[in-house]
Protein backbone atom coordinates (compact mmCIF):
# COMPACT_ATOMS: atom_id res chain seq x y z
CA UNK A 1 0.00 0.00 0.00
CA UNK A 2 2.83 2.21 1.03
CA UNK A 3 6.52 1.94 0.01
CA UNK A 4 7.60 4.73 2.86
CA UNK A 5 5.08 5.57 6.23
CA UNK A 6 6.88 7.87 9.09
CA UNK A 7 5.07 7.61 12.78
CA UNK A 8 5.65 10.72 14.55
CA UNK A 9 5.30 9.90 18.16
CA UNK A 10 5.69 5.79 18.42
CA UNK A 11 3.83 5.26 21.81
CA UNK A 12 1.10 2.66 22.69
CA UNK A 13 -0.96 3.39 19.64
CA UNK A 14 1.97 4.88 16.84
CA UNK A 15 3.77 1.27 18.03
CA UNK A 16 0.21 -0.41 17.61
CA UNK A 17 -0.22 0.84 13.96
CA UNK A 18 3.97 0.63 13.18
CA UNK A 19 3.26 -3.56 14.37
CA UNK A 20 0.03 -3.60 12.68
CA UNK A 21 1.18 -2.19 9.13
CA UNK A 22 3.87 -4.36 9.70
CA UNK A 23 1.65 -8.01 9.89
CA UNK A 24 -0.66 -7.17 7.31
CA UNK A 25 2.23 -5.85 4.85
CA UNK A 26 1.15 -2.32 4.32
CA UNK A 27 4.18 -0.47 4.01
CA UNK A 28 8.06 -1.32 2.89
CA UNK A 29 9.37 1.11 5.69
CA UNK A 30 8.35 2.33 8.66
CA UNK A 31 10.25 5.05 9.82
CA UNK A 32 9.85 6.75 13.41
CA UNK A 33 10.07 9.91 14.43
CA UNK A 34 10.77 11.20 18.31
CA UNK A 35 12.13 14.69 19.82
CA UNK A 36 15.78 14.26 21.63
CA UNK A 37 14.00 13.32 25.16
CA UNK A 38 12.41 10.32 23.35
CA UNK A 39 15.58 8.60 21.53
CA UNK A 40 15.73 6.09 23.99
CA UNK A 41 12.09 4.94 23.19
CA UNK A 42 12.82 5.09 19.34
CA UNK A 43 15.78 3.12 20.17
CA UNK A 44 13.56 0.25 21.78
CA UNK A 45 10.56 0.40 18.85
CA UNK A 46 13.48 -0.51 16.77
CA UNK A 47 15.50 -3.36 18.81
CA UNK A 48 11.62 -4.50 19.11
CA UNK A 49 11.36 -4.18 15.12
CA UNK A 50 8.14 -2.39 15.45
CA UNK A 51 10.20 0.26 13.42
CA UNK A 52 12.69 0.12 10.75
CA UNK A 53 14.56 3.65 11.28
CA UNK A 54 13.83 6.66 13.64
CA UNK A 55 15.21 10.21 13.30
CA UNK A 56 14.83 13.03 15.18
CA UNK A 57 15.35 15.38 12.13
CA UNK A 58 11.31 15.95 10.85
CA UNK A 59 12.65 16.72 7.56
CA UNK A 60 15.00 13.72 7.28
CA UNK A 61 11.93 11.60 8.76
CA UNK A 62 8.90 13.12 6.76
CA UNK A 63 11.31 12.77 3.51
CA UNK A 64 9.62 10.58 0.38
CA UNK A 65 7.26 8.90 2.76
CA UNK A 66 3.97 8.45 1.51
CA UNK A 67 1.47 8.73 4.46
CA UNK A 68 2.37 10.56 8.04
CA UNK A 69 0.94 9.00 10.91
CA UNK A 70 0.60 12.04 13.48
CA UNK A 71 0.50 9.58 17.19
CA UNK A 72 1.15 12.35 19.74
CA UNK A 73 -1.11 13.50 22.32
CA UNK A 74 -3.63 15.64 21.49
CA UNK A 75 -2.11 19.26 23.50
CA UNK A 76 1.27 18.49 21.07
CA UNK A 77 -0.29 18.61 17.64
CA UNK A 78 -0.53 21.61 16.81
CA UNK A 79 2.94 22.34 17.46
CA UNK A 80 3.61 18.99 15.08
CA UNK A 81 1.57 21.29 12.41
CA UNK A 82 4.05 23.88 13.05
CA UNK A 83 7.03 22.01 12.37
CA UNK A 84 5.27 20.08 9.51
CA UNK A 85 4.27 23.20 7.45
CA UNK A 86 7.56 23.94 6.24
CA UNK A 87 7.71 20.08 4.63
CA UNK A 88 4.30 20.19 3.58
CA UNK A 89 3.89 17.60 0.48
CA UNK A 90 1.21 17.16 -1.51
CA UNK A 91 2.14 13.62 -2.82
CA UNK A 92 1.71 12.56 1.32
CA UNK A 93 -0.87 11.78 2.60
CA UNK A 94 -1.24 13.16 6.88
CA UNK A 95 -3.31 11.73 9.36
CA UNK A 96 -3.48 11.95 13.28
CA UNK A 97 -5.30 9.66 15.57
CA UNK A 98 -5.77 12.44 18.43
CA UNK A 99 -9.09 11.94 21.03
CA UNK A 100 -10.76 15.33 20.31
CA UNK A 101 -11.02 16.00 16.57
CA UNK A 102 -12.58 19.52 16.73
CA UNK A 103 -9.26 20.70 18.73
CA UNK A 104 -7.21 19.63 15.55
CA UNK A 105 -9.38 21.20 12.93
CA UNK A 106 -8.43 24.74 15.04
CA UNK A 107 -4.91 23.78 15.06
CA UNK A 108 -4.51 22.79 10.89
CA UNK A 109 -6.31 25.99 10.28
CA UNK A 110 -4.24 28.07 12.53
CA UNK A 111 -1.18 26.87 11.06
CA UNK A 112 -2.16 26.17 6.87
CA UNK A 113 -4.67 28.78 7.12
CA UNK A 114 -7.32 26.62 6.08
CA UNK A 115 -7.59 22.97 6.78
CA UNK A 116 -5.56 21.14 3.97
CA UNK A 117 -6.71 18.45 1.88
CA UNK A 118 -4.49 15.77 2.24
CA UNK A 119 -4.71 15.73 6.07
CA UNK A 120 -7.38 13.30 7.43
CA UNK A 121 -8.25 13.30 10.86
CA UNK A 122 -8.77 10.16 12.29
CA UNK A 123 -9.26 8.73 15.72
CA UNK A 124 -9.56 5.19 16.79
CA UNK A 125 -11.33 3.49 19.61
CA UNK A 126 -8.59 2.12 21.65
CA UNK A 127 -6.31 2.08 24.24
CA UNK A 128 -4.93 0.63 27.20
CA UNK A 129 -4.06 1.88 30.81
CA UNK A 130 -0.26 1.28 29.86
CA UNK A 131 1.58 3.45 27.70
CA UNK A 132 4.61 3.41 25.43
CA UNK A 133 6.41 1.23 22.58
CA UNK A 134 6.74 -2.06 25.23
CA UNK A 135 3.17 -1.94 25.55
CA UNK A 136 2.04 -1.87 21.52
CA UNK A 137 0.11 -4.28 20.41
CA UNK A 138 -0.26 -5.91 16.50
CA UNK A 139 -3.60 -6.31 17.47
CA UNK A 140 -4.84 -3.12 19.50
CA UNK A 141 -7.70 -1.81 16.61
CA UNK A 142 -8.79 -5.21 15.57
CA UNK A 143 -12.40 -4.83 15.60
CA UNK A 144 -12.58 -1.70 17.45
CA UNK A 145 -14.24 1.42 16.35
CA UNK A 146 -12.79 3.87 14.44
CA UNK A 147 -13.71 7.08 13.21
CA UNK A 148 -12.79 9.51 10.67
CA UNK A 149 -13.56 12.91 10.57
CA UNK A 150 -12.92 14.95 6.90
CA UNK A 151 -13.71 18.13 6.40
CA UNK A 152 -15.32 19.59 2.80
CA UNK A 153 -12.01 20.75 1.74
CA UNK A 154 -10.88 16.69 2.79
CA UNK A 155 -9.86 15.13 -0.56
CA UNK A 156 -11.51 11.84 -1.53
CA UNK A 157 -8.79 10.08 -2.41
CA UNK A 158 -6.60 11.19 0.64
CA UNK A 159 -10.11 10.17 2.89
CA UNK A 160 -10.34 6.76 0.84
CA UNK A 161 -6.39 5.93 1.69
CA UNK A 162 -6.88 6.10 4.82
CA UNK A 163 -10.16 4.16 5.33
CA UNK A 164 -8.78 1.65 3.33
CA UNK A 165 -5.36 1.65 5.66
CA UNK A 166 -7.53 1.42 8.61
CA UNK A 167 -9.88 -1.16 7.39
CA UNK A 168 -6.99 -3.41 6.70
CA UNK A 169 -5.84 -3.02 10.36
CA UNK A 170 -9.15 -4.77 11.39
CA UNK A 171 -11.11 -1.48 12.77
CA UNK A 172 -14.63 -0.75 12.32
CA UNK A 173 -14.52 2.28 10.46
CA UNK A 174 -17.30 5.21 10.72
CA UNK A 175 -16.92 8.45 9.06
CA UNK A 176 -18.81 11.81 10.71
CA UNK A 177 -17.96 15.37 11.24
CA UNK A 178 -15.80 16.77 14.01
CA UNK A 179 -18.63 18.32 16.13
CA UNK A 180 -20.57 15.25 16.42
CA UNK A 181 -17.23 12.94 17.09
CA UNK A 182 -16.58 14.95 19.92
CA UNK A 183 -19.90 15.76 21.03
CA UNK A 184 -20.15 11.16 21.03
CA UNK A 185 -16.73 10.92 22.41
CA UNK A 186 -17.41 13.71 25.66
CA UNK A 187 -20.56 11.38 26.10
CA UNK A 188 -18.62 8.05 25.98
CA UNK A 189 -15.14 8.65 27.35
CA UNK A 190 -14.47 12.13 28.44
CA UNK A 191 -17.36 12.18 30.74
CA UNK A 192 -16.47 9.00 32.86
CA UNK A 193 -13.01 9.29 32.96
CA UNK A 194 -13.79 12.83 34.48
CA UNK A 195 -16.29 11.30 36.80
CA UNK A 196 -13.77 8.34 37.75
CA UNK A 197 -11.54 11.32 38.74
CA UNK A 198 -13.50 13.30 40.61
CA UNK A 199 -15.06 10.37 42.84
CA UNK A 200 -11.65 9.07 43.91
CA UNK A 201 -10.19 12.55 44.01
CA UNK A 202 -13.31 13.52 46.49
CA UNK A 203 -13.72 10.27 48.14
CA UNK A 204 -9.61 9.94 48.79
CA UNK A 205 -9.51 13.43 50.69
CA UNK A 206 -11.84 12.69 52.60
CA UNK A 207 -10.47 11.76 56.73
CA UNK A 208 -11.13 8.54 56.81
CA UNK A 209 -9.53 7.73 53.22
CA UNK A 210 -7.76 4.70 54.54
CA UNK A 211 -10.77 3.13 55.30
CA UNK A 212 -12.10 3.90 52.10
CA UNK A 213 -9.62 2.23 50.80
CA UNK A 214 -9.80 -0.65 53.10
CA UNK A 215 -13.72 -1.35 52.48
CA UNK A 216 -13.73 -0.58 48.93
CA UNK A 217 -16.38 -2.27 47.49
CA UNK A 218 -16.85 -3.60 43.48
CA UNK A 219 -18.02 0.28 43.24
CA UNK A 220 -15.34 2.30 44.00
CA UNK A 221 -12.94 -0.12 42.75
CA UNK A 222 -14.00 0.24 39.20
CA UNK A 223 -13.65 4.04 39.60
CA UNK A 224 -10.25 3.95 41.23
CA UNK A 225 -9.25 1.79 38.05
CA UNK A 226 -11.06 4.31 35.39
CA UNK A 227 -8.99 7.08 37.35
CA UNK A 228 -5.77 5.27 36.78
CA UNK A 229 -5.27 6.50 33.33
CA UNK A 230 -2.60 8.97 32.36
CA UNK A 231 -3.53 12.32 33.92
CA UNK A 232 -1.64 14.41 31.37
CA UNK A 233 -3.52 12.57 28.74
CA UNK A 234 -6.52 13.22 30.21
CA UNK A 235 -5.84 16.52 30.96
CA UNK A 236 -5.12 17.13 27.53
CA UNK A 237 -8.40 15.52 25.95
CA UNK A 238 -10.80 17.51 28.76
CA UNK A 239 -8.81 20.85 28.15
CA UNK A 240 -9.21 19.81 24.08
CA UNK A 241 -13.06 18.98 24.76
CA UNK A 242 -14.13 21.53 27.32
CA UNK A 243 -17.13 22.92 25.21
CA UNK A 244 -18.81 19.43 24.92
CA UNK A 245 -17.62 18.40 28.60
CA UNK A 246 -18.77 21.59 30.29
CA UNK A 247 -22.72 21.17 29.35
CA UNK A 248 -22.39 17.50 30.06
CA UNK A 249 -21.28 18.17 33.52
CA UNK A 250 -24.14 20.38 33.98
CA UNK A 251 -26.41 17.89 33.15
CA UNK A 252 -24.99 15.52 35.34
CA UNK A 253 -25.19 18.17 38.58
CA UNK A 254 -28.89 18.40 37.15
CA UNK A 255 -29.50 14.71 37.50
CA UNK A 256 -27.69 14.25 40.50
CA UNK A 257 -29.50 16.53 42.25
CA UNK A 258 -33.28 15.24 40.69
CA UNK A 259 -31.75 12.10 42.69
CA UNK A 260 -31.05 13.81 45.58
CA UNK A 261 -34.68 15.14 46.14
CA UNK A 262 -36.01 11.38 45.25
CA UNK A 263 -33.86 10.13 48.27
CA UNK A 264 -35.22 12.91 50.46
CA UNK A 265 -38.99 12.29 49.22
CA UNK A 266 -38.51 8.80 49.35
CA UNK A 267 -39.58 8.74 46.26
CA UNK A 268 -38.75 4.76 45.44
CA UNK A 269 -40.89 4.05 42.56
CA UNK A 270 -39.25 7.10 40.69
CA UNK A 271 -35.65 5.53 41.55
CA UNK A 272 -36.95 2.14 40.48
CA UNK A 273 -37.40 3.58 36.99
CA UNK A 274 -33.71 5.56 37.12
CA UNK A 275 -32.14 1.76 37.83
CA UNK A 276 -33.90 -0.36 35.94
CA UNK A 277 -33.63 2.10 32.90
CA UNK A 278 -29.90 2.27 33.26
CA UNK A 279 -29.91 -1.98 33.60
CA UNK A 280 -31.56 -2.13 30.53
CA UNK A 281 -29.00 0.16 28.86
CA UNK A 282 -26.00 -2.37 30.24
CA UNK A 283 -28.11 -5.02 27.92
CA UNK A 284 -28.59 -2.74 25.03
CA UNK A 285 -24.70 -1.84 25.13
CA UNK A 286 -24.02 -6.02 25.08
CA UNK A 287 -25.90 -6.29 22.21
CA UNK A 288 -24.82 -3.74 20.54
CA UNK A 289 -21.31 -4.41 21.26
CA UNK A 290 -21.51 -8.48 19.61
CA UNK A 291 -23.07 -6.66 16.61
CA UNK B 1 -19.96 -24.95 65.92
CA UNK B 2 -23.68 -25.14 65.81
CA UNK B 3 -25.97 -28.63 65.86
CA UNK B 4 -28.44 -26.75 63.80
CA UNK B 5 -28.48 -23.21 61.58
CA UNK B 6 -31.49 -21.68 60.08
CA UNK B 7 -30.88 -19.31 57.06
CA UNK B 8 -33.86 -17.15 56.20
CA UNK B 9 -33.57 -16.22 52.93
CA UNK B 10 -31.65 -18.28 50.65
CA UNK B 11 -30.17 -16.50 47.57
CA UNK B 12 -26.65 -15.73 46.37
CA UNK B 13 -25.66 -15.14 50.23
CA UNK B 14 -27.66 -16.93 52.13
CA UNK B 15 -26.68 -19.81 50.22
CA UNK B 16 -22.98 -18.88 50.05
CA UNK B 17 -23.15 -18.69 53.77
CA UNK B 18 -24.61 -22.20 53.71
CA UNK B 19 -21.99 -23.63 51.52
CA UNK B 20 -19.13 -22.01 53.19
CA UNK B 21 -20.60 -23.48 56.79
CA UNK B 22 -21.39 -26.92 55.50
CA UNK B 23 -17.24 -26.74 54.16
CA UNK B 24 -15.96 -25.84 57.00
CA UNK B 25 -17.90 -27.97 59.03
CA UNK B 26 -19.72 -25.75 61.43
CA UNK B 27 -22.91 -26.83 61.55
CA UNK B 28 -24.65 -30.29 61.56
CA UNK B 29 -28.14 -29.49 59.89
CA UNK B 30 -28.65 -26.14 58.09
CA UNK B 31 -32.01 -25.09 57.93
CA UNK B 32 -33.62 -23.43 55.09
CA UNK B 33 -37.10 -20.82 55.24
CA UNK B 34 -38.18 -18.64 52.77
CA UNK B 35 -41.96 -17.17 51.68
CA UNK B 36 -44.39 -19.72 49.49
CA UNK B 37 -43.12 -17.49 46.04
CA UNK B 38 -39.95 -18.71 47.13
CA UNK B 39 -40.90 -22.35 47.09
CA UNK B 40 -39.04 -23.26 44.41
CA UNK B 41 -35.69 -21.74 45.26
CA UNK B 42 -35.59 -23.44 48.75
CA UNK B 43 -36.07 -26.91 46.47
CA UNK B 44 -33.41 -25.88 43.91
CA UNK B 45 -31.28 -25.03 47.34
CA UNK B 46 -32.22 -28.78 48.94
CA UNK B 47 -31.52 -30.50 45.35
CA UNK B 48 -27.63 -28.94 44.92
CA UNK B 49 -26.78 -29.77 48.72
CA UNK B 50 -26.69 -26.24 49.61
CA UNK B 51 -29.36 -26.87 52.73
CA UNK B 52 -30.48 -29.95 54.55
CA UNK B 53 -34.24 -29.01 55.05
CA UNK B 54 -36.51 -26.08 54.17
CA UNK B 55 -39.55 -24.60 55.55
CA UNK B 56 -42.43 -22.31 54.90
CA UNK B 57 -43.42 -22.06 58.25
CA UNK B 58 -41.15 -19.84 60.35
CA UNK B 59 -41.86 -21.42 63.62
CA UNK B 60 -40.51 -24.84 62.03
CA UNK B 61 -37.79 -23.39 60.84
CA UNK B 62 -36.54 -21.86 63.64
CA UNK B 63 -37.20 -24.59 66.19
CA UNK B 64 -34.07 -25.85 68.76
CA UNK B 65 -31.40 -23.76 66.06
CA UNK B 66 -28.21 -22.16 67.60
CA UNK B 67 -28.48 -19.68 64.96
CA UNK B 68 -30.11 -17.61 62.73
CA UNK B 69 -28.61 -15.84 59.77
CA UNK B 70 -31.16 -13.34 57.92
CA UNK B 71 -29.96 -12.99 54.66
CA UNK B 72 -32.87 -11.31 52.71
CA UNK B 73 -32.90 -7.55 51.24
CA UNK B 74 -32.32 -4.55 54.15
CA UNK B 75 -35.99 -3.61 53.09
CA UNK B 76 -37.44 -6.52 54.29
CA UNK B 77 -35.48 -7.12 57.58
CA UNK B 78 -38.34 -4.95 59.16
CA UNK B 79 -41.08 -7.80 57.89
CA UNK B 80 -38.46 -10.76 59.27
CA UNK B 81 -38.07 -9.35 62.79
CA UNK B 82 -41.76 -9.19 63.24
CA UNK B 83 -41.92 -12.78 62.14
CA UNK B 84 -39.49 -13.95 64.55
CA UNK B 85 -40.34 -11.52 67.57
CA UNK B 86 -42.71 -14.15 68.98
CA UNK B 87 -40.56 -16.67 68.93
CA UNK B 88 -37.43 -15.14 69.76
CA UNK B 89 -35.78 -17.27 72.15
CA UNK B 90 -32.37 -16.29 74.25
CA UNK B 91 -30.63 -19.79 73.67
CA UNK B 92 -30.20 -18.47 70.03
CA UNK B 93 -28.01 -16.13 68.27
CA UNK B 94 -29.66 -13.94 65.06
CA UNK B 95 -27.15 -12.07 62.83
CA UNK B 96 -28.37 -10.40 59.31
CA UNK B 97 -26.05 -9.44 56.29
CA UNK B 98 -28.07 -6.43 55.60
CA UNK B 99 -25.71 -3.75 53.29
CA UNK B 100 -26.98 -1.03 55.72
CA UNK B 101 -26.52 -0.99 59.61
CA UNK B 102 -28.20 1.91 60.95
CA UNK B 103 -31.72 0.81 59.49
CA UNK B 104 -31.92 -2.78 60.77
CA UNK B 105 -30.97 -1.20 64.51
CA UNK B 106 -33.53 1.30 63.98
CA UNK B 107 -35.94 -1.87 62.84
CA UNK B 108 -34.98 -3.81 65.35
CA UNK B 109 -35.55 -1.10 68.43
CA UNK B 110 -39.13 -0.49 66.62
CA UNK B 111 -39.87 -4.30 66.50
CA UNK B 112 -38.35 -5.41 69.95
CA UNK B 113 -38.62 -2.08 72.07
CA UNK B 114 -34.63 -2.26 71.94
CA UNK B 115 -31.94 -3.85 70.81
CA UNK B 116 -31.82 -7.68 71.27
CA UNK B 117 -28.75 -8.76 73.07
CA UNK B 118 -28.50 -11.62 71.23
CA UNK B 119 -28.75 -9.91 67.32
CA UNK B 120 -25.15 -9.50 66.04
CA UNK B 121 -25.88 -7.28 62.75
CA UNK B 122 -22.67 -7.94 60.37
CA UNK B 123 -22.50 -6.94 56.92
CA UNK B 124 -20.32 -8.84 54.15
CA UNK B 125 -18.45 -7.07 51.31
CA UNK B 126 -18.90 -9.45 48.84
CA UNK B 127 -21.54 -9.82 46.30
CA UNK B 128 -21.84 -10.84 42.34
CA UNK B 129 -23.47 -9.19 39.56
CA UNK B 130 -26.01 -12.48 39.78
CA UNK B 131 -28.06 -13.28 42.20
CA UNK B 132 -29.96 -16.68 43.23
CA UNK B 133 -29.21 -19.93 45.09
CA UNK B 134 -27.35 -21.17 41.57
CA UNK B 135 -24.76 -18.17 41.98
CA UNK B 136 -23.84 -19.28 45.20
CA UNK B 137 -20.35 -20.35 45.74
CA UNK B 138 -18.31 -22.07 48.62
CA UNK B 139 -15.90 -19.58 48.72
CA UNK B 140 -17.35 -16.10 48.29
CA UNK B 141 -16.59 -14.66 51.65
CA UNK B 142 -13.01 -15.63 51.43
CA UNK B 143 -10.41 -13.05 51.84
CA UNK B 144 -13.09 -10.50 52.34
CA UNK B 145 -13.92 -7.92 54.21
CA UNK B 146 -16.58 -8.39 56.86
CA UNK B 147 -18.02 -5.49 58.69
CA UNK B 148 -19.85 -6.25 62.53
CA UNK B 149 -21.72 -3.59 64.02
CA UNK B 150 -22.73 -4.57 67.73
CA UNK B 151 -24.40 -2.22 69.73
CA UNK B 152 -23.64 -1.17 73.47
CA UNK B 153 -26.43 -3.53 74.25
CA UNK B 154 -24.73 -6.97 72.58
CA UNK B 155 -23.65 -9.66 74.39
CA UNK B 156 -20.42 -10.26 74.10
CA UNK B 157 -20.62 -13.92 73.92
CA UNK B 158 -22.63 -13.80 71.01
CA UNK B 159 -20.70 -11.14 69.29
CA UNK B 160 -18.15 -13.55 69.86
CA UNK B 161 -19.64 -16.70 68.44
CA UNK B 162 -20.41 -14.22 65.42
CA UNK B 163 -17.04 -13.27 64.72
CA UNK B 164 -15.39 -16.88 65.28
CA UNK B 165 -18.52 -17.82 62.23
CA UNK B 166 -17.34 -15.44 60.10
CA UNK B 167 -13.53 -15.79 60.28
CA UNK B 168 -14.07 -19.55 60.31
CA UNK B 169 -15.73 -18.51 56.82
CA UNK B 170 -12.49 -17.23 55.37
CA UNK B 171 -13.73 -13.48 55.89
CA UNK B 172 -11.00 -10.74 57.17
CA UNK B 173 -13.90 -9.05 59.94
CA UNK B 174 -13.80 -5.75 61.12
CA UNK B 175 -15.92 -4.28 64.36
CA UNK B 176 -17.16 -0.60 64.17
CA UNK B 177 -20.39 0.94 64.58
CA UNK B 178 -23.37 1.16 62.65
CA UNK B 179 -23.36 5.22 62.03
CA UNK B 180 -19.89 5.09 60.99
CA UNK B 181 -20.48 1.81 58.95
CA UNK B 182 -23.10 3.25 56.79
CA UNK B 183 -21.00 6.29 56.66
CA UNK B 184 -17.77 3.91 54.89
CA UNK B 185 -19.94 2.20 52.91
CA UNK B 186 -21.88 4.85 51.46
CA UNK B 187 -18.52 6.76 49.91
CA UNK B 188 -16.98 3.37 48.77
CA UNK B 189 -20.33 1.40 47.30
CA UNK B 190 -23.22 3.50 47.61
CA UNK B 191 -22.29 6.52 46.12
CA UNK B 192 -20.29 4.95 43.10
CA UNK B 193 -23.34 2.79 42.56
CA UNK B 194 -25.74 5.60 42.24
CA UNK B 195 -23.77 8.01 39.97
CA UNK B 196 -23.80 4.68 37.56
CA UNK B 197 -26.80 4.45 37.18
CA UNK B 198 -27.15 8.15 37.17
CA UNK B 199 -24.55 8.25 33.96
CA UNK B 200 -25.78 5.34 32.38
CA UNK B 201 -29.34 7.07 32.98
CA UNK B 202 -28.54 10.27 31.48
CA UNK B 203 -26.63 9.30 28.13
CA UNK B 204 -29.45 6.33 27.85
CA UNK B 205 -31.89 8.84 27.24
CA UNK B 206 -29.95 11.08 24.65
CA UNK B 207 -31.25 11.39 21.26
CA UNK B 208 -27.85 9.86 20.40
CA UNK B 209 -28.20 6.75 22.53
CA UNK B 210 -27.45 3.77 19.95
CA UNK B 211 -24.55 5.85 18.73
CA UNK B 212 -23.39 6.24 22.83
CA UNK B 213 -23.52 2.64 23.06
CA UNK B 214 -22.16 2.07 19.37
CA UNK B 215 -18.64 4.15 20.27
CA UNK B 216 -19.00 3.42 24.24
CA UNK B 217 -15.10 3.12 24.89
CA UNK B 218 -13.34 1.91 28.18
CA UNK B 219 -14.80 4.53 30.77
CA UNK B 220 -18.55 4.13 29.92
CA UNK B 221 -18.53 -0.04 29.34
CA UNK B 222 -17.14 0.06 32.89
CA UNK B 223 -19.94 2.48 34.55
CA UNK B 224 -22.94 -0.38 32.49
CA UNK B 225 -21.42 -3.25 34.40
CA UNK B 226 -21.69 -1.21 37.93
CA UNK B 227 -24.84 -0.05 36.81
CA UNK B 228 -26.35 -3.63 35.57
CA UNK B 229 -26.34 -4.69 39.25
CA UNK B 230 -30.18 -5.50 40.53
CA UNK B 231 -32.45 -2.46 40.88
CA UNK B 232 -34.73 -3.39 43.45
CA UNK B 233 -31.36 -4.23 45.80
CA UNK B 234 -30.08 -1.03 45.06
CA UNK B 235 -33.29 0.83 45.78
CA UNK B 236 -33.38 -0.93 49.00
CA UNK B 237 -29.99 0.12 49.75
CA UNK B 238 -30.07 3.75 49.04
CA UNK B 239 -32.90 4.14 50.34
CA UNK B 240 -32.58 2.43 53.93
CA UNK B 241 -28.44 4.62 53.37
CA UNK B 242 -30.20 7.82 52.55
CA UNK B 243 -29.18 9.90 55.02
CA UNK B 244 -25.10 9.29 54.88
CA UNK B 245 -25.53 9.79 50.65
CA UNK B 246 -27.41 12.71 50.21
CA UNK B 247 -24.96 14.69 51.99
CA UNK B 248 -22.26 12.81 49.85
CA UNK B 249 -24.42 13.66 46.72
CA UNK B 250 -23.98 17.21 47.05
CA UNK B 251 -20.36 17.26 47.83
CA UNK B 252 -19.75 15.56 44.42
CA UNK B 253 -21.88 18.42 42.94
CA UNK B 254 -19.98 20.56 44.50
CA UNK B 255 -16.28 18.76 43.00
CA UNK B 256 -18.24 18.44 39.46
CA UNK B 257 -19.19 22.79 39.85
CA UNK B 258 -14.92 23.38 40.79
CA UNK B 259 -14.36 21.25 37.85
CA UNK B 260 -16.72 23.04 35.91
CA UNK B 261 -14.92 25.96 36.71
CA UNK B 262 -11.54 24.79 36.21
CA UNK B 263 -11.84 23.79 32.46
CA UNK B 264 -14.08 26.93 31.85
CA UNK B 265 -10.77 28.65 33.22
CA UNK B 266 -8.70 25.91 31.16
CA UNK B 267 -6.31 25.74 34.74
CA UNK B 268 -4.32 23.18 33.31
CA UNK B 269 -2.06 22.96 36.58
CA UNK B 270 -5.19 22.38 38.86
CA UNK B 271 -6.90 19.43 36.83
CA UNK B 272 -3.70 18.13 37.03
CA UNK B 273 -3.19 18.03 40.51
CA UNK B 274 -7.27 16.59 40.51
CA UNK B 275 -6.19 13.58 38.21
CA UNK B 276 -2.85 12.72 39.37
CA UNK B 277 -3.93 12.27 43.04
CA UNK B 278 -6.80 10.51 41.52
CA UNK B 279 -4.20 8.20 39.87
CA UNK B 280 -2.05 7.72 43.09
CA UNK B 281 -5.01 6.70 44.91
CA UNK B 282 -5.73 3.85 43.18
CA UNK B 283 -1.71 2.51 44.25
CA UNK B 284 -3.19 3.14 47.54
CA UNK B 285 -5.75 1.22 47.00
CA UNK B 286 -3.96 -1.82 45.28
CA UNK B 287 -1.26 -1.05 48.24
CA UNK B 288 -4.29 -1.54 51.10
CA UNK B 289 -6.03 -4.27 49.06
CA UNK B 290 -2.72 -6.59 48.45
CA UNK B 291 -2.08 -6.22 52.44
Amino acid sequence: MFDRLCIIGVGLIGGSIARAVRLNGLSQTIVGFGRPEDLHNLQTAKQLGVIDEYYLDLAEAVKNVDCVVIATPVASIKAIFTLLQPLWSAQTIYTDVGSTKGSVLVAAEQVFGEIPPNLVPAHPIAGAEQSGVEASLDDLFVGKRLIITPTNNTSPQALQAIKTLWEKLGSLVSVMDAKHHDGVLAATSHLPHLLAFALVDMLGRKDEQNEIFKYAAGGFRDFTRIASSDPTMWLDICLANRDELIPLIEELKTELGVIQNILQNQNGQQLFQTFTYAKNARQRFLDQFEN
